[in-house]
């Protein structure tokens, strides 16, 4: 992990569960990032009480109010993390918000097909397209032309149920409408990553591994997994990438996961 | 083409493009569906005039008004197509609507991602859940047991351009939205799949080529595939399925496409 070294970071969905485990990291890094970026959609509510202890401690790490399905907030958001920043980049944009209804088939409903679809892929999508000047900039502040996480990088976080060949775990209660939600997350990560390439922006899409958070559930994997060692070998995993790796899909253990 | 041999079918989205070609080639069979029923949402409008013209022609040419993004449209299409179909059920669903806006990734928007997913990727999922009793009965209603078109079948309309893996014609205009719905959708199929498979449906995603039509433009490819074309190379794809294709991405020439 030593390799890894951010000058600033923003995770959505950072109150609970993988995002929460995901700042508490970067701040406990030898080398911390000079901004923790924390987004989360109610920062001053109940489930946020980690987030603001955090932040009591903690200079470098901002609370940023953030609905990734709503535009606008997504606008004021970036605005937000840019003057924070002043004249320098984002190097590392981690869109981990998403949501989850276990669903068997037959009861999926457009609604529900649409809303998690609006948060897990359209949420990513406008993310991307928003922070994209910070990112840049990060880019061009960066020496050397090669891609890496230090460099300037979208961490897209899916879920190996996203994979169409293996249809991970499909009697888990099917979550037809997460799947496509992950697939459609895949797909959008490989055009992010043709796309944003000329911008020296690498883009990959991350399975953290079936963890114990509120959506993994407590008996979700045996041996269960922690938040801890998910995160622990997801910036082990992040310290690593480089060029060759842009567009791809890989587990928190590093392995590639077919598509 | 011998060996399709359908008691009924319909096809979404049949007032145009390939979902007419689809509609006119399995009226002129050799061996013809009882019936042929060609959903289509303004079947008294300006674009429905040649299905409405067939219809005077054939006896077993059911025009039925349907709009793939309103489950009340959806259930309203089902009771009348189970109506005429009298006790039998439905052999084969052909969810061939579809919609396409040519985006670059800079310029998709919440509504776009949101329209272009309801109409390609939820409108096939609600049309299999409406369905399904009546594609049930009809694989219930044929002899032996293995897996067919001529028993009971979905065919989902995919693209090749929502293979992750090749992100085929990447520089024709990016269509993020669309590769996003058609990878969801390829998701979808290979869900139905696994869940119909014990009530004796078939499921498949099928890229039609690329082909001469509104959507396809007229300068799409060289040498240009016509719809008959396309729908002939279908058919015949279509005819030799059996149990091992389920869940598969098949090509209008029969070649598996990687997800
Ligand atoms: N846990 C697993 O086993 C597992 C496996 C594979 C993939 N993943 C993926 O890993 C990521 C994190 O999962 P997790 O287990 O930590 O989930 P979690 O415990 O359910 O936490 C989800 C987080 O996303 C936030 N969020 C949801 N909708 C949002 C919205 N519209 N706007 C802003 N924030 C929103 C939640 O905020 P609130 O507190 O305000 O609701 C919460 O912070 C997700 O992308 C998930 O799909 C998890
Ligand atoms: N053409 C190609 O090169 C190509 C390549 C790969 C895949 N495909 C796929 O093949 C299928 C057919 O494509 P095409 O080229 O024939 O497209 P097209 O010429 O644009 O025709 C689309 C058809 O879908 C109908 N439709 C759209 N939205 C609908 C809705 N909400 N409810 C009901 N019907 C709706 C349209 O009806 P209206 O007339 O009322 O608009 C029309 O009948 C699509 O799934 C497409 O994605 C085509």
């Amino acid at each position: 992990m030593a390799g890894l070294r951010v000058h600033s970071v923003l995770v959505t969905g950072a109150n609970r569960g993988i995002g929460l485990g995901l700042v508490q990291h970067f701040l406990g890094m030898p080398n911390p990032p000079q901004w923790v970026f924390a987004a989360c959609r109610a920062p001053t509510g109940q489930r946020a009480q980690e987030l603001q202890r955090l932040a009591s401690k903690h200079r470098n790490l901002v609370i940023i109010p953030l609905e990734v399905t709503d535009p606008a907030s997504i606008k004021v958001a970036a605005a937000q993390v840019g003057e924070h920043l002043g004249g320098s980049g984002l190097t590392l944009l981690i869109n981990n918000a998403a949501t989850a209804k276990v669903n068997l088939l037959d009861q999926e409903t457009l609604e529900n097909m649409t809303n998690i679809y609006t948060t897990n892929t359209i949420g990513p999508l406008l993310m991307g397209q928003e922070f994209l000047p910070l990112l840049k900039k990060a880019a061009q502040g960066s020496p050397g032309s090669a891609l890496s996480c230090s460099r300037a990088a979208i961490i897209n976080m899916s879920s190996y149920a996203g994979s169409i060949t293996d249809v991970y775990v499909w009697e888990y209660g099917q979550v037809v409408s997460y799947r496509c939600s992950k697939a459609a997350l895949n797909m959008l990560t490989k055009c992010q990553s043709l796309r944003y390439k000329e911008d020296g922006i690498l883009c990959i899409a991350l399975h953290p591994g079936w963890v114990q958070t509120d959506m993994g559930g407590s008996g979700a994997h045996k041996p269960p997994l922690t938040v801890d060692e998910s995160v622990q070998g997801m910036l082990k995993v992040l310290s690593s990438l480089s060029e060759k790796d842009t567009g791809t899909f890989l587990s928190w253990e590093g392995k590639v996961i077919p598509w």
